[in-house]
């Protein structure tokens, strides 16, 4: 076997079927053996791009694949990947590098930094594992490694392969079985004993349901789980989506003080709050204003669960809900819903408001939608729908566009819709020639409020946030896409329309006034 | 004292009149501090830019600033800074953080990656110092630190600002005086008698001149040096422009198989070659194809000195050349100068040539020069400049219109000039919005030659390079500049004039035949 087509087989085997990056020198042999695999190369117009679209595909296939050159490639996608890392989505960086042989260590070769660790050691501090494949003998094994890191705790992996061993002949490898994650059984009944009595003598049960739910691909045990006590379940921001917001038990998004008021008092008022998959983050917390008390708190993670003060290791969300699913003990519940989807204000203009619950109209599960960071973001509380990729922990800008391009090659059948501000757009925005370019026909909707207006929402001085003005349904056209501007809730109305006859890749301008903010956003400027 | 004007007085007095990035929430005290001080804020539209622009600017006036919050912001400039470490440009990067009050390790706050210190520890894989100023009683010290390291080693620093402690009170600073580098007189002494030696027995004497020269600020004293002994003076590729090429003691860019002709035999065939401030990189060497027989090279760096095999530390540049001026012992030479710049050839329809010999006739000291990566930057071995600044070591792309960017405020009568590639233009081209945005009347020549030429020409397989297409022109209008496109070199000669006669932001888009490369790039690849 040679090291390349060993590896790139691998990928494709977990369910890579597309990597997205751009090329250089030092990743050459990579590329070729690229070319002759079974994994379609998309080649982005800048890398942060290229580790963005690798997430979103993460997020939805379990496994992305970003790869670039060594240095001046592969080091521009740091921040995505770090992103990757905070919010658990397995991304593989697959990076090039100088050839193994001739290298002295005062060697002055392009796109080095300082040693020819330099990269190595920059990804070991946001990846889970990571390998430089300089050993024919321990290549294959140390594929593996990183592999089996990243599936286990859902984080990126790095693996860098210098120029002359991508053809590197590395034996026969054996094939791979991917290790199993300890469990400790034994911990799992004490904990499910301590879960069901809780369960029974609770008066207002619960279940706040987070991203993790999505992350395992655990959210028709969680609508099972629901149906057969008749829980009430909120999701968290980040969980928008793992819970279908039309379902009969469905109570609203919780995000602390910046929440539905239903979901808040649901949750904060709970004597037995059930946390499945949630991140307690600041913005999961509305700022850190989440009242929740420990002591009636289980909180469920991928690999550990907590309640109250205590922790129980080896355990989490792939254990518990099916032990939940089929304990004989806990009881049925009643309880009368009265959540309502907060009504759109009489009279109201607002373009931001209208184009959230235009959105939610689609019914379509063929939309998948991503959004970037600001307003687009925080606004997307109001948006039901069944598929939503954000960027609610970390919070980098320029996620939105490429995500789309992600997420369109990830689900062939989808019609992607990007929501995304003028900054965001800005940066990362050009991966609308991508789309045309590889046929994804997605919907890229810009929030234009002429500034970063959610940093200003959230205590900044004004004069620094505005941003220089682009014509956007001009690049759109210049970049081979169609596009069109719309200023009010009608106007969108249309243009969303229009955009659902027909196929290609459409940019929708919505021109904002700029105190148009979501009721999100708003709360969590301590204001409303 | 507070924290953040002490440290902003610092930088403008260190000279930093402006300020690259974008801010968040994290960064927010710092920029309204910045809003207060005498530097001045430039939004660029990504991170990446931001690096780029003040990588530029530290080479023009030795500091640049690039400023943006933590993880999202300045996570997205790892790529840029790792360039300015490896091509010695001292860029300080700023970063907010989290406020220190309520920092617990568990604490899940936007931006955080793996731990408070993760980005730190990144960019001390590429700083010289780095510093989180999280008390106040160490802050100053730590600032005059970081700024002492950056100014000796001409290396990126880094310091990250918590936002409560941005106007912190830090008691009264210290004046700060420049720690003087350690510098070994005896050393001195000895390598200038070695060097007096070798001088006076040589037969066929020269100087091969590299980018440390304008690094330090020597280009005066090299013209001075040559004109003293009559030495032929040869510049290395990164080197373009530390010697006048217009001088009669300039006998070509030397870089290995790819040089000129008569640079090649005069640098390969002299028996005593003083080379200053070169890096033996591959790009300089020509993909190490430089012939350069050990025992004849004098070798002076910024802080070392090479002679044969054997190293003399804490010396350099700096006490070298006015050593040289003034030695009593020297002889000075007779050369007769064969040296004649490479004649376009007859009929040449090349665009590529007909640009850069266009460019070259410019003869106005208001042009500054700055490249990408690509043909743009091999081919500017044809370019006859006062000021050009390349990645020529590093190689990074996107370095080409952010560049113009930070070179046109370093220099407010300057008339800056970005050649760019499509590629590169695709990366971080959108900078021209910020260039209309603050009146910098730069004009961005796109060599769009529809793809990775580059890669091509030095072995890349053809199917995967080409670019999607973009109406270059249109997006310079849809960002507020004027656009052109040109097809022939009279053409480009009109252009040219016509931007020569008007102000504002212009891009001129030059179509090339795919296979019109420099004679650089073809004998870079083994081809003439």
């Amino acid at each position: 076997m040679r090291l390349a087509p060993l590896l790139l087989q691998r990928l494709f085997d977990l369910g890579a079927a597309h990597a997205f990056g751009i090329s250089g020198d030092h990743v050459l042999p990579l590329y070729e053996a690229l070319a002759d695999s079974p994994i379609r190369s998309i080649l982005t117009t800048h890398e942060p791009s290229a580790g963005f679209a690798a997430d979103a595909y993460a997020r939805l296939k379990g496994i992305g694949v970003a790869i670039g050159t060594y240095g001046a490639g592969v080091l521009n996608m740091v921040n995505p990947i770090a992103q990757a890392y905070a919010e658990k989505s397995p991304v593989l960086v697959l990076s090039g590098a100088p050839d193994m042989a001739g290298r002295d260590p005062d060697l002055l070769i392009h796109h080095k930094v300082k040693t020819f660790d330099t990269q190595r050691r920059v990804y070991a501090e946001m990846t889970a594992a990571n390998a430089v494949l300089d050993d024919p003998k321990t290549a294959a094994r140390e594929i593996d490694r990183v592999l089996d890191a990243m599936q286990r705790e859902k984080r990126p992996g790095y693996l860098e392969i210098p120029r002359d061993m991508a053809w590197a002949d590395i034996g026969v490898a054996e094939a791979w079985t991917a290790v199993a994650p300890q469990r400790d059984q034994a911990a799992l009944t004490e904990a499910m004993q301590e879960i069901a009595i809780r369960f029974n003598r609770s008066q207002t049960p619960a279940i706040l349901a987070g991203i993790e739910i999505m992350r395992l691909g655990l959210r028709d045990d969680l609508i099972r789980l629901a149906e057969r006590y008749n829980l009430p379940v909120a999701t968290s921001f980040m969980g928008k989506a793992v819970f279908p917001e039309h379902h009969p038990n469905f109570i609203g998004t919780y995000m602390g003080a910046a929440s539905h008021p239903y979901a808040r008092e649901m949750v904060e008022g709970s004597d037995c709050l059930l946390m499945l998959g949630v991140w307690l983050t600041d913005t999961e917390t509305g700022r850190f204003t989440s009242v929740i008390a420990r002591g009636t708190l289980m909180q469920v993670l991928a690999d550990e669960v907590v309640i109250s003060r205590h922790r129980y290791h080896h355990i989490g969300l792939a254990e518990i809900l099916p032990a939940l699913l089929n304990h004989s003990e806990i009881k049925s519940r009643e309880f009368r819903n009265d959540y309502r989807p907060e009504p759109p204000e009489p009279d109201n203009q607002s373009l931001v408001a209208a184009v959230f619950t235009e959105l939610s109209c689609l019914d379509d599960s063929r939309y998948i939608f991503t959004t970037d960071t600001g307003d687009c973001l925080f606004g997307s509380v109001a948006l039901n729908a069944e598929t939503i990729l954000n960027p609610g922990y970390y919070t980098s800008m320029g996620f939105g566009v490429p995500a789309v391009l992600g997420a369109g090659l990830a689900v062939p059948d989808s019609r992607p819709v990007a929501l995304v501000g003028d900054g965001g757009f800005q940066m990362t925005g050009m991966e609308l020639g991508t789309l045309v370019r590889y046929g994804v026909d997605a919907i890229i909707i810009v929030l234009n409020n002429g500034g970063y207006r959610s940093l200003e929402a959230l205590g900044g001085r004004r004069a620094v946030w505005d941003i220089h003005p682009w014509d956007y349904v001009a690049v759109a056209r210049a970049l081979g896409a169609e596009g069109t501007r719309v200023h009010t809730p009608e106007e969108f109305r249309t243009a969303l329309r229009q955009a659902g006859e027909r196929t290609g890749v459409l940019l929708i301008e919505a021109v904002l006034a700029p105190d148009d903010i979501s009721p999100t956003l708003r709360r969590l400027g301590g204001k409303g």
